[in-house]
């Protein structure tokens, strides 16, 4: 049966080039990072070029800043435990996070205040402004994200500077979640304001099972971990080291700085992407966008069936081998409507019609075939049965 | 070049069987476990076997004890973590365990007793007991390996059930680091009184990035986790699973269970250990062997080769295409004679003169061959430049 897999920002299959970076490091060089001998030296030189890459591809300016991490959520967590170290109470975050950021900081701080966004998902930046000078020297951490991944929407870049900035001035460190970023948008994370930033691999065509954090110098000395034990990655994060994840992360990096490098690339995923919601916009009425009128990456579409059941379509799609998603693949055991749309304003029903179609670079013209030539006849099945 | 692998205390080579398990869940299986499609119900589908095989090489009765990390550090911490959250100040461990406990412990507990050893490793239990009793119910935790990843020696199984029960007595949980025990003994974790075990894929054979910690029933309830966000691993664990390592875990828990039910591939590897440890003694004068007089597992040999550098060995030898180590690799970058040793009596120069030697099934009687015909030969070169 042909199938379609638009969930790439639930998580992306291993690039093949990437699984062939990785394979050598399963079995013929198997090393310890942290031996003394042959094998644990070209071990420890795998993860020393993978982190060049991969802080190439967040345009960071030393390797040493990047901390490898068994995934992002664990660099998130990182970030919001030091954070939580430094004798303040306060925390600023968003209505829009990922669960990760929303759960992390509300496990290790008293106060955490959400700012929110409007109908298009923009952060009200006066707002966050206002409560960053409110907090003062309480304030320990500001924690964004930069690219939505339930809507694709971007927050604004010079925006994001202007609230980091807010926030350096109080002592606060600046967190910024770019796993939806990488691979999509060119990074400066230092542009950003930065002093930590969270990616991960399985979002860009690397392996699930490894993410990083980067960690800026100026915080360095500050910074304590979250796992103790062994010196491994400069006694930021303790454990052996994940040999071929690692150097399969450092390829897609590699690979997905490439991707954005060339605007022909995104040019053509956008196109798909458009394609993809032009065409069910006009074989079906009543489709609200997600943050249509806001800059988004050009791999993600959420939209808004009216009458549906977004869980229902996921399902009966993928009778017909459509993989979607109705949100966040970290919220779906949780069976609620969105909390990134009802923070947008929508209400349950509308967020709860909604429908996520995430692409990558590696999706087909046929993958996209299949969508349009599909979807709209189970949105209309289901709208009857709904009595729609 | 012919080469000797002996350094598989430090990691292992991911065995053929694993890796082919392991190989569709890159490409053609990419799913998010937590995606509701096809795609995500496959990789849900292949975590369950996996923690199904975890399980049943801990001999523990409920599958979904097994939570599946990024490490048998992470594993370690999180156990320190819930227990840290339990009102008491006080944990319990002993002075041979491994840097991830030993920190682990000291970063999160104002009172850690690290109770001591004899000249064979063999643990205080009088002291153990009369610490636990003296803490009383400011006592938290109990963290104990059970195989000395550095010596080989084995707890006596029997006084570590004595321990936990009486660590039971005062409302105390137990940790018991099974690392290096997984793959080499049998394993029913509730007969050591365990209520949190920690283990590591990659020490048996699986792939690096992936670890365990099994809770027990009786301790679910309390249990908080370290890492937060979506709701993954019953929310004892957020991230997106990295499902081709815990897939590879359970492969290669499967074939450990096999090794260690079969008594033919224990003494085979035993016999691999007893060859080489004999021949070296023949050859060379002055050489003690660590915990002789004690169990151990039959894969780890720590000689002390009176007289000579072990960390120049260890430089020589690698030379020579044969990979050992001085101890544990994870505290290979600190340079100082092992701890462990040290804990056993050792002064500094006894300890900084020895050498570990891991075998693991994968192990040739080539490689022992090797290792008999060139390692007599460095370290009397090294005793004649040191003028021993």
């Amino acid at each position: 049966m042909p199938s379609a897999y638009l969930d790439n920002n639930a998580t992306t299959a291993v690039a093949a080039e990437v699984l062939d970076a990785m394979l050598p490091y399963f079995r013929a060089q198997p090393g310890n990072p942290s031996s003394l001998h042959g094998p644990g030296e070209t071990a420890f030189a795998a993860l020393s070029e993978a982190r060049r890459h991969v802080a190439r591809l967040l345009g960071a300016p030393r390797p040493e800043g990047v901390t490898f991490t068994g995934s992002a959520t664990e660099a998130t967590n990182m970030a919001a435990h030091a954070a939580s170290l430094r004798g303040r109470n306060a925390a600023l975050t968003s209505t829009v996070e990922h669960a990760a950021t929303q759960n992390s900081l509300a496990a290790r701080f008293a106060d955490v205040h959400a700012i929110g966004v409007d109908h298009d998902g923009h952060l009200d930046e006066a707002a966050a402004l206002a409560q960053i000078r409110t907090c003062g020297d309480d304030l320990a951490l500001v924690s964004l994200l930069w690219v939505n991944n339930e809507t694709g929407h971007i927050q604004d870049a010079a925006a994001l500077a202007r609230i980091a900035s807010a926030a350096h001035q109080v002592g606060a460190w600046v967190h910024i979640d770019v796993v939806q970023a990488a691979g999509k948008l060119p990074i400066q994370i230092t542009e950003l304001g930065a002093d930590l930033a969270s990616l991960s691999a399985h979002k860009l065509h690397g392996p699930k099972g490894v993410g990083a954090l980067w960690i800026a110098e100026r915080i360095a000395q500050e910074f304590k971990p979250l796992i103790h034990g062994g010196p491994q990655e400069r006694e930021r994060r303790a454990g052996t080291e994940n040999v071929p994840g690692i150097v399969g992360f450092g390829r897609a990096a590699e690979l997905a700085l490439a991707f954005v490098q060339n605007p022909a690339g995104p040019a053509a995923l956008r196109a798909q992407r458009d394609r993809l919601e032009t065409a069910l916009i006009a074989e079906l009425q009543d489709v609200t966008v997600a943050a249509a009128s806001a800059a988004r990456v050009g791999s993600t579409a959420n939209l808004e069936f009216h009458g549906i059941d977004g869980e229902a379509a996921l399902m009966l799609l993928a009778q017909y081998g459509i993989a979607v998603s109705t949100g966040s693949a970290c919220g779906s055991s949780h069976h609620g409507p969105s909390h990134v749309l009802l923070a947008m304003g929508r209400d349950e029903a509308q967020a709860a019609s909604s429908l996520r179609f995430s692409l990558s670079r590696e999706t087909t013209a046929q993958e996209i075939d299949l969508a349009i030539a599909t979807i709209p006849g189970v949105i209309q099945t289901l709208r009857t049965l709904a009595g729609a």
